[in-house]
């Protein structure tokens, strides 16, 4: 059944719920979902309101305009969403497939309401894959030389595939600001437990280091590298018994984790993204 | 600051957030924490709001009236209390000292918001420990012989002592129905992860089986041994070498950490139980 | 590089490691892994020895002839293993895909050296998946009355494709008695924390139950149902906000990781049953 | 029973095993233990051998020099240990008492082998759990003026009570290189997951980050801040509901988690350093 989401962070002040709720109540809504934070020390205040379409007294842009009236008279910035609208969603990807080939099972199974008709690879690797699932496969290589020019291509691309969201399921390229400037929807799975080991190499320097854990970290990407707001960390032990190599085996289950947690909170409109760090209402 | 906690189980229907939500905010009171749950296949609908006592313009008494008006008109049950009221417990042991400790630190270091003017024990062993945090210490030795009479004294004195909840802390003895039906406000901590191993030497029972993981089980006591509400439950794995004194030494701490959470979850009035289960509103 | 794997059980008694070390240098073998085990209350000693093939100055006849004669002298049990016998695996499936797509993954990636020539599968469903990863599908129905000949029939096609190892993969069937007496080497996974929710629909059980942590465990069959040796148990937290469709949905992922955990294990001859259990030399 | 114990890190060569368990066997020692590790990339072996005192035909002395010249001859390095020599530790505290509690409890009741003559604090605030426990408390102020003479005092006590090992079990204090210069057998708990957040406040730094999860490291002290060989590292899960206080209070049961298993590493002479990393043979 279809519902409606809301979702609002605006400065605390008493009466909020009430006058939230209320307003979805004189519509005839019903709540299926409340769940609000106060973060004291920042002094707002986050809502996720979602609420069943039918029966709801309001058009859809009807809505729309009531929700942005609210937050103007509460000073807050809101989203508005309806489950029925499926986000389109390209993955980024270069020789890795454990990432991809999870979150495409993940989509045919049903299990993640989303649609893929895009991925984009530095390489050729992956194209079988996508094939198999009848997804567009662009190889579009990136080089130091022609990286302006790959990057322009892609946002052209983005653009016409009407893509909502990017993933980089293990791109192992860095986008430049400019790209992240243009697109800002993008999520990352970064293969260590943030912030340590940030940038290149981190199964190498956690051996190195000699850590009893390694992790995985899904994370909206900024223009820092390495330092967008975390959605979900996982991790998994090691021992000294496990060489280099096992801890890049070990970490690909946690990572498809990671990622496919993260994904799935984005798709249901739980995250909620504020002073660098996100709130998730599971 | 002190805060008003009102939990509610009612049938779902339309409006009930708004409707609660809007009571509160009639009353002038700032809400802190909401959270909400239906339960689509059993219909019902869950709530926890929590305010602040200061500017809201009712008394306790005339809350707890408007509280209690409220329910009955959703048909529903409420519980309404203030985070100044500090619960007083009763803890139960036998002869093992980790529970106990564990917790009597956590009141004394003021991370816990209780007072434990009792611990009751059918041994005498842990009676140099309650005194040096000084606690009373009844040593009531229980037989089969003297059950009953046993169980009457601790009622009474549980009734002495104005005890709120009941704390089963590696409490070895099981409790007549009759106890738990006079005085129905019991938590056990359970050494397996129900409901595998219920009954006598989980620990054994787990090593026997060849598991590769054991765990703890916090719940509410009911008339069908290790069968009440489950509030929280932890792991720990085990391998081939631990022998079951191993099991039984990874266990206390797994043990002591179920308790403690669960423990937490009932001061902050975050457990609501309903058909044989509990939501946790954490 | 290959090695020699060997394992032993046998009773306990003084010089045993040095024996079988003694005897492996004495043959100029240079030992990579070793690792015992005594079970005091069994009595028993369990080692599991790897040594590079390349300078051992035995044939591989010569090599099986030694242990089984070292084997025979300790009143013990060996098995023996060349690295380089990449074991021939059998996948039964009924409609859930995600074990078999995660272990044909594994496969194809490198990550687990096993062949797949065959999956058997009850239902027409996961024929596309095979397909592409080139493997033999059988479609073989089950029902009441063909059971014994369907079983039969499933024996004759094991024997074929000379099949070291099955694997049931979410195959939603109980193999008969007969079947697991004729072919033993079958693991499974089963989806829920073993020894509790044996049986059917263990993840309607446990949200019956309330429990606030699901799990799954692979095990070896044996004629009494989820009853033999657990390999490994993977859990997963839930909460009362999930519905039997989301701890089936997490379960997937930890089931998918439980079973390949385990079966890892398998393919580096990691494991050794007696008693009823396995020791897990990782 | 007595075991002796012998931990062995030398270049890796064919043969090792045999090596010294057939000195063992030729001393008529009755191996319980056995565990050997190969580094291939630094071409190191590491081995731990216990092996029952009864039977075994060698004096204490005589074994001692039969070790030491097995080393030599390897070009290795060995240590040798009888299980019952009871190590002498000495806690260091400053006001938080989670972990001292922890040890001193798992001390009494026999969990852990090991003697705590002496606790050292820079505050006064855990005098009376040392009194309880019977434990000499030193109060030692430190402040910048006074460091060197104070650490010059610590070093003396620790002479003075035959100390083997300093546990800093959240002391906030740094030593200076030359304390650990003197004394290097010390053992820290951390209250973050090292590598992130080093150094000052890491729960605070947590909290701004926006991790999802926290930890605690328990490594040896070396001269770089945080940056020694870790023993044992616990995780905990956070969400934006978590204040610093609760990333703080939760911290507490994972930094006294981690700082026990690495004390029991210890204590059962399971941990071998090398490299800047240990191997723990558990």
């Amino acid at each position: 059944m279809t519902t409606v989401i809301f979702q609002l962070i605006c400065p605390d002040r008493p009466g909020l719920v009430s006058r939230l709720s209320g307003w979805i109540a004189n519509h005839n809504g019903n709540i299926r979902h409340a769940d609000h934070h106060t973060d004291e020390g920042a002094g707002m205040f986050l809502s996720r309101l979602e609420w069943d379409l039918k029966g709801f007294n309001l058009s859809r842009d009807a809505t729309s305009k009531g929700i942005s009236d609210l937050a103007i008279s509460l000073g807050g910035k809101a989203q508005l969403h309806f489950s029925d609208e499926i986000p389109r969603v390209a993955i980024f990807v270069s020789k890795q497939s454990h990432c991809l080939i999870d979150l495409l099972w993940r989509v045919n199974s049903k299990e993640m309401k989303m649609m893929v008709p895009l991925v984009i690879s530095n390489h050729e690797n992956l194209r079988d894959i996508c094939e198999q699932y009848k997804v567009n496969y662009k190889h579009i290589p990136v080089h130091n030389e022609n990286k302006l020019a790959a990057e322009k291509y892609m946002l052209e691309i983005l653009k016409e595939y009407k893509i909502d969201l990017v993933i980089l399921a293990k791109y192992m390229q860095i986008l430049s600001p400019e790209f992240i400037h243009t697109y800002p929807n993008i999520i990352n799975i970064h293969h260590s437990f943030l912030p340590a080991f940030k940038g290149a190499k981190p199964y190498h320097r956690a051996w190195e280091r000699g850590v009893k854990l390694i992790g995985a970290t899904a994370h909206y990407v900024t223009e820092n590298l390495d330092d967008g707001p975390i959605i979900d960390q996982t991790i998994v032990h090691v021992s000294h018994r496990d060489e280099v190599e096992d801890l890049i085996r070990k970490g690909r289950d946690t990572e498809r984790l990671a990622l496919a947690r993260a994904l799935r909170f984005y798709l249901r409109r739980q995250i909620m993204i504020y002073q660098g760090r996100t709130a998730i209402f599971a």
